[in-house]
């Protein structure tokens, strides 16, 4: 593992993920919209304590590619809504059946399965709603439709949806080096991979700097999903994943389960080292995406 | 209920069903498709007998305004697809617990849950998808934006999702006609109006004429479900419902609970012509969508 440049990335990470928050507040119908219930839930696991990384990552990748003002908000909060539906559904009894998430009880504890399945439902439709609305106002309808284009193929059934049959198929181990690859690209750095090109595009990059960024996006979500395998297997569900149901989350497959605990470790810092070389020669403005990276593997020391 | 002039309805919706399932056939990935057991189960429930009423009034819309060609296709087969997608999940142990859906098993008694969930979150991933790259194509990128705003309106929070979660929290009965209300044209005519509506949009019909076809899908779409409820009470279950959960059924709130079968019936019919009063200025070219109506209530007799 490099070092990166000196980067106050903390004070980064938490004005991006105030912001990010004050745009999806923006964004989502209230509360008090009927029907209520619908809404309290689906707010409930928006705003449940996640770190934003994927909308910061968005954000920093559009401003690594020369782009400037609030025009990718709708874009970065987008994805953060496609990710909150992914974890309610990947939460659900019939799924990893998770009781907590970020250390609170999940979506359907709460508001019960049926609430979950259709608050995951609307918040997938509100993502790409807001894409329609609020996106195409800043970014005109072309711009739109090439995002929408990119992050559709990411999540749907080539992508982060694929990702997610393939893992739930392979529970029980027994798994390869080429599945276990194909499940953690799809099921996280898919989607991971989307925040850095839909940045891109939305900065109106040319085609070298977007093929950076999306290098840069799928070298680090695979390793971040890597690190989370890897802190599961090493027993750390305190910082991450508290209440993990363990005996579901022990029959997935990993990496440690593939290649070993050290081996992963080093894949991880290698994977994170590629990703930083991806972006290494966008000049200063790369510097959060740098940071960013740095981030994912710190979580192992 | 008043008669329609003489249309051929019966090789009309047989036409409208093949091209819109060849349709269907070409947009969606092959079974072949990795994951299979995905691609499979997605295309279980799209081939799985549906009249395909929606794509073929969205494309009797779109002729009715004017509309010329194939480029509706992509809209309408987005429909179904979105259709299609609200049923799986409907179907699931937590929603309405459904083991049979047009006669044969529901996609989670096949698949299983976990499959059934990630099938429908994949469906609605394809069916925009299928607007964004197809759509867009024949469109532009306007014309599709516009009718994306159109159809997510229609099925999100404040639209289908909406609609099933209050009918869902007002199972077990004492719900008043303005619920009841709001549950039928949220859950079920939203889709069947913007239906219509795309159709015209696409068309690039005048503000008059979308009014004129929005009009007629909602009030369609609300006399559609009426008549199912009627159907359901009759115990009609053969025709339409084989094999429904009878006890989750009847929890549901129903027209024919809230305002007797005879008075819904007398709705059903009053809906229905005023459908076809909202299009009945617009020449022959509504025939189409007038006789469609009438097929809505002649399943009452």
């Amino acid at each position: 593992m490099r070092k990166t440049k000196s980067f106050d990335l903390r004070s980064y990470m938490e004005a991006g993920k105030k912001e990010i928050e004050a745009g999806l507040d923006g964004y989502l119908p209230p509360e008090t919209a009927y029907p209520e219930s619908l809404h309290k839930s689906i707010r409930y696991s928006v705003f449940s304590g996640g770190k934003r990384f994927r909308p910061i990552l968005c954000r920093a990748s559009f401003e690594a590619c020369g782009g400037k003002g609030t025009c990718i908000m709708p874009v970065a909060c987008a994805i953060e809504l496609v990710h909150t539906y992914s974890l309610i559904h990947d939460d659900l009894p019939c799924m990893d059946d998770d009781d907590l998430r970020r250390g609170i009880p999940t979506n359907h504890k709460v508001f019960g399965e049926a609430m979950a399945v259709l608050a995951g439902d609307a918040l997938l439709t509100l993502a790409v709603d807001l894409l329609v609305r609020e996106g195409a106002k800043v970014l005109g309808a072309e711009r739109t439709i090439g995002v929408l284009e990119d992050l559709l193929h990411a999540i749907g059934s080539d992508g982060m949806v694929a990702g997610q049959v393939v893992d739930m198929e392979s529970e029980g181990g027994g798994v390869g080096a080429e599945t276990i690859e194909y499940i953690h690209s799809h099921k996280t750095a898919a989607l991971i991979e989307a925040s850095g090109r839909c940045g891109a595009l939305v900065a109106e990059a040319g085609e070298i700097l977007i093929t950076h960024v999306s290098e840069y996006g799928r070298k680090l979500g695979l390793a971040f999903q890597i690190t989370d395998d890897i802190l599961d297997a090493e027993g750390s569900f305190g910082t991450l994943k508290a209440g993990v149901s363990l005996d579901k989350r022990k029959q997935k497959a990993t990496y440690p389960d593939v290649f070993g605990l050290e081996r992963s470790k080093q894949m991880a810092a290698h994977l994170v080292d590629e990703a930083k070389d991806s972006v290494a020669d966008m000049g200063a403005g790369a510097l959060p995406l740098l940071s960013m990276a740095d981030l994912v593997i710190r979580r192992l020391f």
